[in-house]
């Protein structure tokens, strides 16, 4: 029963994990030292978890990274939105 | 067989999913708008789910993870470095 406790916190910590990200871009309007290289990495990955949660048939790992992949396609904008806006790269 | 490849695609995109934020704190020696909270979170999430790995008995997620929260410990030093060099608070 604790195995399961310790999986819905570590999918709670990296499912949440950009929220932080998402709320200080969102405070300082800056986006210009954060990767966005990093958060596509991320993105592309917590979808291939997802499938890969399928084959395992673990719910954690599906829902977690469904949720996951919402919240870094939503930090990914913001990064986009703020680079542009300042007319910088976002590698 | 391919469900292993994703589980390896998808392990390594996260695993070494902070490398990209790495390479730009280095390359620009700025970590102003880089969010700590989300590095020490990924930190903890990581640690836990090599234990959840441990339980499934997964071998792809406990190296993942273990090999991941290497790079975000080093990113986490990087970030401390240069938003204390900067004189900036790292939230």
């Amino acid at each position: 029963m604790e195995w399961h406790i310790i999986g819905i916190a570590a999918s709670f910590l990296t499912t949440f994990g950009f929220v932080p990200q998402i709320i200080k871009m969102r405070r300082t309007k800056s986006a210009k030292d954060v990767s966005l290289a990093t958060l596509l990495q991320f993105g592309a990955g917590a979808i291939l978890w997802a499938l890969y949660g399928v084959y395992l048939g673990d719910l954690i790992i599906i829902t977690a990274n469904i949720i996951a992949s919402i919240t870094i396609f939503a930090a990914i904008a913001l990064c986009y939105h703020y680079n542009r806006k300042h007319g910088l790269s976002s590698r």
